[in-house]
């Protein structure tokens, strides 16, 4: 056995006990939240040494932003810990239940899922919200972190499973995988015998590595390359609104679109003022020849390979389209099926939009930039997911776990 | 592009038409029962060509029936086509809605999943079943069964494909790989691109070969290693019972039991009584020391393997243990999770015993056999899930389906 199915069938025990556990898993987050308050020194020694080799391998300003903690930062960690105890518990749920004509009373009723692999990159924060999130659900959770947040990951770790095993609950119930090398991301990857379910928080590399290599069912999560369609009959200002909304509040996330498309009828006359609100955030604009034509060489021209980049970034991609069946199956092309937007004053149109285009999130008159389990009342969110099985957008607790069926004779046979 | 990637455009092109097609897909399968009818004569001489095949092959002669089609059961099959338009449409069902603060209208709404892969093994009538069922849910289908019933799947696929497209449905909606070498199936394991969700129908072998594979989201199905564990308080006549019907009633299904776990106290008195009911259909019992102890020489000693083993076969493994705990950690160990059953008298252990087994049917003095689409109330069945991810126990229209959120504004910007 190595020491990552090791750490499988410690989890798969772990599990089990707490499938069952109640009032415990809380008992245990608020033990975690305490410890972490308390230890906050250690913690910020530890990352001390991850922002001195990140600064060292000349990783960018924004990754050291991402990857360094302070005392407001591990508060806030900790407390977010504490929040997810003050949610409901959703295992035990009964979503359904009949009596059948033999009499045999059926009930489905929500269970963990059992145990849950994370691999994640540089941000440590990840290791305290996953963890919190796996275990009020009532699943074990084996972390595999990026290497660059290594020593942080390691003291967030050990505080939380000396927590834990303090409240009652088995210590393995949280591990670390502290082996950063590519190689146990893959073995991790291909614990069938032991991982209920895998997901992959990064960008669409982990992604991509994680759907090709995984034997375990994986959850995809966060690639956005999100669209506004500007429809013909669109309010103008609210068309500029949403757009510099969704592309500058925070570009850098996956609910940021990266393109907009909009209608040749009213193109003429949105796009100058799109431009000029952008402008004030020096956003570059890639465009279709029609869109270079109306707003000039300012514009860059846009490539097929821009309209299916994730940016991320100060840069949007442009283009006219003929009508709204033009939009929708540009978007049904390029779209990695998180959140899109049509802005429109038309019922009809609307309602196409919303029936044709088949993203995790469809919006009408309003920025992608909702789309976030906190926006969305869920309490709290592991990840957002763009695949369709098990769970697609926002995922809370609820997504966290499965369903059993428990049925009740009293002798009957078949 | 390969020719299964084209049929993978194809099914993706036809899905996206389906997904907001109404009435049209019911009159398709109406289309689709009287064309598989009026047509029965072809189909039965396509499978007499793969029962001659079968034969020269030196089928056994339960895989042959299997195979085999004639007069009734395809008008059987047929009609269970024209019941699966008569259920209701899953598609556009509002799972849950709700106003947000800020003026927000969220909705969480039924869509298909998208595009679905069958690969199956000798069952020519899981053609039209399957077909029927991903089409009701908006889902294009692409079929991959076995090479003995190739002939038999052709005809009954060409039949489908006319008849829908004489409804006005894109042709591709339905589409069958006719190669049926291996390298066919693993291609379209890997083709991540266009399929959705990869359902794989068939013994121990083909579900393995698809998670070990597969890059597509897959459900795992059909394997099971069930058991029904005597309880010290049981009533023994109701033991007897439930273990003759789940063990016999159809040896060669997935919710038969395997294995039997009797408990210490009560294994002298019920052993003989449940030994007496199986030996009436000669069922061979393999059990543990103690087994062989209480009752005799013509119990053969069970292996470590056994355990492990969905024998499909009027064979039973039998072992004693010391507690009801014991029975939970050996399920938990050898089972497949499929359904579980104690025979009790105790409410603390009925309780005990749902609670911990983490299987996706459990239970209490009923006949394991139940664990059915059919008799669960779904109105049809495509499989039964073993897997935690997306769907668990048996799966109908509503476990082919996904959700979207819609979301309608008025300008709203976070």
């Amino acid at each position: 056995m190595t020491a990552i199915e090791n750490m499988g069938a410690k989890a798969k025990e772990a599990s089990r006990f707490l499938a069952t556990a109640g009032k415990i898993k809380n008992d245990a987050l608020i033990a975690i939240c305490n410890a972490i308050k308390e230890n906050c020194e250690s913690i910020i020694k530890a990352n001390e040494i991850d922002i001195e080799n990140g600064k060292k391998a000349g990783l960018t300003a924004s990754l050291l932003d991402r990857l360094s903690l302070n005392e407001q930062r591990i508060f806030s960690m900790a407390d977010g810990v504490a929040q997810v105890a003050s949610l409901a518990d959703p295992i035990g749920t009964v979503l359904s239940g009949n009596r059948l004509e033999n009499g045999l009373k059926i009930q489905r009723v929500r269970v963990p899922l059992g145990v849950i692999g994370i691999i994640f990159e540089a941000r440590p924060n990840v290791t305290a919200d996953a963890a919190a999130l796996c275990l009020k659900a009532g699943n074990a959770v084996i972390l595999r972190g990026g290497k660059e947040a290594i020593n942080s990951n390691k003291a967030i770790a050990d505080i939380m499973r000396n927590a834990i095993e303090k409240s009652g609950l088995p210590i393995d119930c949280i591990q670390l995988i502290e082996d950063t090398s590519r190689e146990s991301a893959t073995e991790l990857m291909g614990l069938s015998q032991y991982l209920d379910v895998l997901i992959p928080r990064g960008g669409a590399g982990l992604i991509n590595a994680v759907v090709q290599n995984a034997k375990v069912p994986v959850i995809e999560t966060g690639v956005g390359n999100c669209h506004v369609y500007v429809d013909k009959t669109a309010d103008i200002e609210m068309a500029a609104s949403i757009i510099f909304n969704a592309k500058t509040s925070r570009p850098s996330v996956c609910n940021a679109i990266e393109t907009i498309l909009v209608h040749k009828a009213i193109a003429e006359k949105a796009l100058p003022v799109i431009k000029e609100r952008l402008d004030t955030k020096s956003v570059e604009l890639r465009g279709c020849e029609e869109t270079v034509r109306i707003l000039g060489d300012s514009v860059i021209p846009a490539t097929e390979d821009d309209y299916y980049k994730e940016f991320l970034d100060y840069i949007l991609a442009v283009r006219v389209v003929d009508s709204i069946d033009e939009a929708i199956a540009h978007i049904a092309k390029y779209s990695s099926g998180h959140s899109e937007c049509i802005v429109t004053e038309s019922y009809e149109n609307a309602e196409k939009f919303t029936q044709s285009v088949d993203s995790a999130a469809v919006y009408v008159n309003a920025s992608t930039r909702f789309t976030d389990g906190g926006e969305f009342g869920l309490g709290a969110e592991i990840g957002i997911s763009t695949q369709k099985l098990h769970a697609r957008g926002p995922m809370g607790l609820n997504e966290l776990t499965s369903t059993k069926f428990i049925i009740s004779g009293n002798g009957q046979v078949r």
